[in-house]
């Protein structure tokens, strides 16, 4: 007989009684406030298109590196996920890949992943058995089967999810029609872009040179001189606000900027894009360019988001026969207090610019990133990334940060991710991790619970709402 | 109608019934203990004049950095606040300054500074309701009231606190005219210097010309040659120790330390006063000093402090318009396994030698701090320092210390303060967390109730009073 | 009159009731499950001779850096702990050093060698009164008196500990005949030896040149060409699995590792033997060894064990006096992410070979370890080791790694000790520490209280014994 599956109502909750009375009391009233997700790597092309995702494997299991890359470390072969090489999808029947993901569910036990999954499981798709072996199929079918109704489309689980804001990443390599076809299609959900330009930035990414062609049509800029690849950037950030961005975002390698003269940028870029550069090029141009990319939202109002620190592709063999996101980032040390000060001495004082730290190396929370934003006007923390979106992380995150830089230069929650019907899930164990901590400083003394409830209603809306510029549009971009 | 300043009498303890109950238990007989503040800022001319302050911002707003970087993160700015600038104070009315201060005191929730400040107002000042907007003037005008009558003068304020001992800082280049005035006047409070030579020592500070200059007018040495530059420290030690120091402090830039050959030490001092040093000599320098200074705590008994990791005045345009400490100081990693080698090559195994270390650090707890400090007889560890001074911090300094260390090869607690009415505050949240932890081993078997009992004693007063000397007076320095 | 020694049955489980409740219930079943100690210091001589041990100095108090280091640390010298110099052993009477030790026990409050010898104590003497100065001759006479009974020889303990599995260290250096012994004496007990190569990988090791000599004398192979050292090195890896060995361990400085063409190897080798090595020879000659290890492993099937991150005998003095292993062992910041890399870029994906990382960085936990195992097949991650070896340490450990890594990464627990007394003590904190883990997340709705049950089972047990090839004998090695 199968096992049940239920989601316990008090869960994230600490144990002791008068703990979670506390945090019940505080979760209630924020628990079906609106979703703001302000970064993350949906498809547009979902909310464009509206068409009906085919099955559970597709949709649930062969995007999600969180989840195949845990099945891999315990032996478990790509191709029987059905996960797609290089040249093309393996010739796996995506029902067996389901039945290979079920009997592996245990792997699971103590990670978010397997409370994001229960939570799809028994609030999307309504389940009240848990995934084994012995439901792969009852799984696999009943979400096959309700994937082709209406109900299960992108656009009614937008509704459905009470999502007010969805922000997707896209490069200025890409095409923006998914997001122009949104807006015109007179369906009122707010789906976003952000300006993500790591391919037109990272002479190191695989794609940088075809990125660039793409980035000089869209802009008809020379964009292989210093001024007018500055020009296009102006450009395509204007393109992107059009479409509703708000923010930009920078995927690199560490969080290094540079503070150089115009001469000296210029030179370094023909190197960059002459083919001459080094590897010690390849990173001073990326950290002028987060400098540049102030500027230039010193200029538009974007926010700025920065996310630095993963050895990407970390697996040699795994990226020659998979290519990217396939689980093998592996997060590195990471220095910010050197790092930021080039950017932070020319922007760092600036009160209309918003500079979004992420890290995952936990031990800069504390030592680095509390202090930096705990001071300087343009900086707020991010939330928890990636390996650590996760209750213990969050918790880590709070008890680091907080008694440095306080709530306020925090900025809510990011969901990050590309697994769409997983997002109520994650905003929710956000909001009860925080609910959780919360009530523990209420059951110490440490703050009353008024108080704790406002910054409840902050941590959920209010600080993401504003970081974000959710509310109040960007004013047209200054001269430079 | 405002709202009630009300101070939880079981703050800090945790939530569950049974280790709260322990910790009130072990709490009680120490709340009231005698304070040793054998660290800190406060300005000797305040016991040696016995005047009165004038008013709430200009004792609680300008002079604390904790307060004020919080709301300079969130854009206010330092003109609004009255933080004075180089070249002087700006035309702030006080009492506006207090209002802006109030209405954003909602950003201190979860930070010490709001547990510190709470405290002030309700136990200095007697406040029962809380400080916002619409109680600032209320605030205003009690604190200057009071600040006025006797009962609020230092020394009043000083027996009111049941303080024991008070350690304030000076370097080599101050006159001691203030504590020798303490001395002579009869009072009996015991306000003693502590010798922090990082002015005479730290060739990059802007202040080193001035301050050698100073240091060979009060020697009467020629502190420009290597055997008068030593001579003189010798001397300025024992001028300290006349004034009551029991220490030395160290606020250098790494824990690096050197030990050169007096052939080479010589070489390098002649570099560095000789204006011809480059930064790498910088560092040698401090380095060496530090062995130095070890030397002679060897030959005159004095504690030695290390407080390093921080890259000072990081935030370049502040520091142009504003000076030091402005709350631009920001942690690094910090090394100490190989940084304090060449010290401890030397007088590792002393056992007259007490050094004791500081960090910003948290993850060489107990990665090297603890082993370190459980295994070299002269070293200790200094508590949780700066912004790891809290809840939180002091929970993770003992979690992650005492399972290598003991609590014997820890110190009490330092306030570190400028802000002389929090010290009770301070004392307070230590002795609450240092019980909350105790508890915590208690209700899980790991210690018996007696046992916490004694070690929440030897952390309040028997570890601080053996490490600074507080006790037994230091004996006449021995020949180098 | 003396205090009571009574060991808390609930010692170590959360204080709230609920939450202790399941912790209970999680432990009772695998309370008394067979010890598999997988990983480990004990003298196979002890199971081989089954002669009696003398004396409670001799047995408890010499051989264990975790207790003298403490007292050291804290002014007592080692000469009066009987501790042995380099040239021979003090001239101190054993009972008198066990009467230093009980005078300073209150040191040890609140670390793991207090829970471990009071469960000594209590279990394996059946002391009920506390170890201080006035009982001091108490334990010294009771435990004398009962280590002269076959009850407390090595073997009987072996039994009456229930250890099903016990791994010792031996190097390619050292004789086996104890093993030999142990396996053709009839006795069941399942004592093996484990391949640790160091003394012949690092030059900078000061007994490179004698284990070299003992190498070449027990394999007849020229261990000073390249292919008769790697030729070497396989004889002995089947001699130690012959001797049961189904594991290798390789305590290096750091995690680097090297992939190197063979004849950069084999030139780099001619350096290291001719002896004109420097210190970046070496430290590359141990990372391409653990290459090199790694390739053996993938042909002989055994389990590798890397153990980085220590920078040994930091007390030049004590190490000139006293020699190795007497508690001057320093963690250092440790790399993974960069360090292993070469390593993985060869082996990684192995699905058949298991490497085994341990750390003394815990800031590598949660930001490369956990990630690096939760993708690479090959990799799993060691307990918490040394200075974490304790309850704070074990909490820190799941909570930072589970997450990312899952239990399932994760190989149970490792004693890892000389103390051989302390063995069944060590599993038990490890077991209630899993324990009180696993209850939390039950208590807060994470895990269903069956799946927890199974996990607890699965730390205890299945993971090590698999992990550690304990239940399926190696299969002959594959050419190579």
């Amino acid at each position: 007989m199968a096992r049940p599956l239920e989601l316990d109502p008090d869960r994230l909750f600490p144990a002791d009684p008068t703990t979670r009375a506390i945090a019940r009391r505080l979760y209630d009233p924020i628990a079906s406030l609106p979703i703001v997700s302000p970064h993350g790597h949906t498809d547009p092309h979902w909310f464009a298109d509206n068409g009906c995702w085919t099955d559970a494997t597709s949709l649930l299991l062969v995007p999600d590196h969180y989840v195949f890359r845990m099945l891999y470390s315990q032996g478990v072969d790509l191709d029987t996920l059905a996960i797609p090489r290089i040249d093309g999808p393996p010739k796996t029947d995506p029902r067996e890949a389901w039945r290979v993901f079920a009997q592996h569910y245990t792997l699971f036990r103590g990670t978010p992943s397997r409370m994001w999954l229960d939570h799809v499981f028994a609030e999307v798709f309504g389940f009240d058995v848990a995934l084994e072996a012995e439901t792969a199929d009852h799984y696999y079918d009943i979400i096959t089967e309700k994937l082709a109704t209406d109900a299960y489309r992108p656009r009614a689980l937008f509704d459905r999810f009470n999502i007010d804001f969805l922000a997707t990443t896209e490069g200025p390599q890409d095409d923006l029609a998914p997001h122009h076809r949104i807006h015109q299609s007179g369906w009122p959900g707010r789906v976003v872009t952000t300006y993500r330009p790591d391919a037109v930035i990272d002479v190191e990414h695989e794609g940088f040179g075809a990125a660039m062609e793409r980035f000089a049509e869209w802009t008809g800029e020379d964009v292989f001189s210093w001024s007018g690849y500055l020009a296009a950037h102006r450009k395509r950030r204007a393109d992107f606000r059009a479409a509703g961005a708000t923010a930009t975002d920078h995927g690199h390698i560490t969080a290094a900027t540079a503070n150089l003269s115009s001469t000296d940028a210029e030179a370094l870029f023909a190197r960059i894009v002459g083919g001459s550069w080094t590897p010690a090029d390849a990173e001073l141009f990326r950290a002028q360019m987060l400098t540049e990319m102030a500027a230039m939202s010193v200029e538009d109002g974007m926010t700025m988001q920065i996310h630095p620190g993963v050895a990407r592709n970390h697996n040699a063999g795994l990226f020659a026969s998979h290519g990217r996101d396939k689980g093998a980032d592996i997060p590195m040390r990471t220095d910010y207090v050197g790092a930021l000060r080039p950017m932070l001495d020319r922007f760092g004082n600036e009160r209309d610019l918003t500079v979004i730290l992420f890290t995952l190396d936990e031990s800069t929370y504390a030592r680095e990133l509390a202090p930096l934003a705990g001071h300087y006007p343009c900086l707020r923390l991010g939330p928890p990334w990636w390996f650590h979106d996760s209750p213990e992380g969050m918790r880590r995150f709070r008890e680091m940060t907080t008694e440095t830089a306080g709530f306020c230069n925090t900025v809510g929650f990011n969901d990050d991710t590309r697994a769409f019907l997983s997002i109520p899930a994650r905003h929710d164990v956000a909001r009860r991790s925080d609910c959780a901590f919360l009530a523990r400083l209420v059951a110490e003394g440490r703050m009353a619970e008024w108080e704790a409830a406002e910054v409840a209603l902050d941590l959920t809306s209010r600080l993401v709402r504003t970081a974000y510029h959710v509310d109040t549009p960007l004013k047209p971009a200054k001269a430079a």
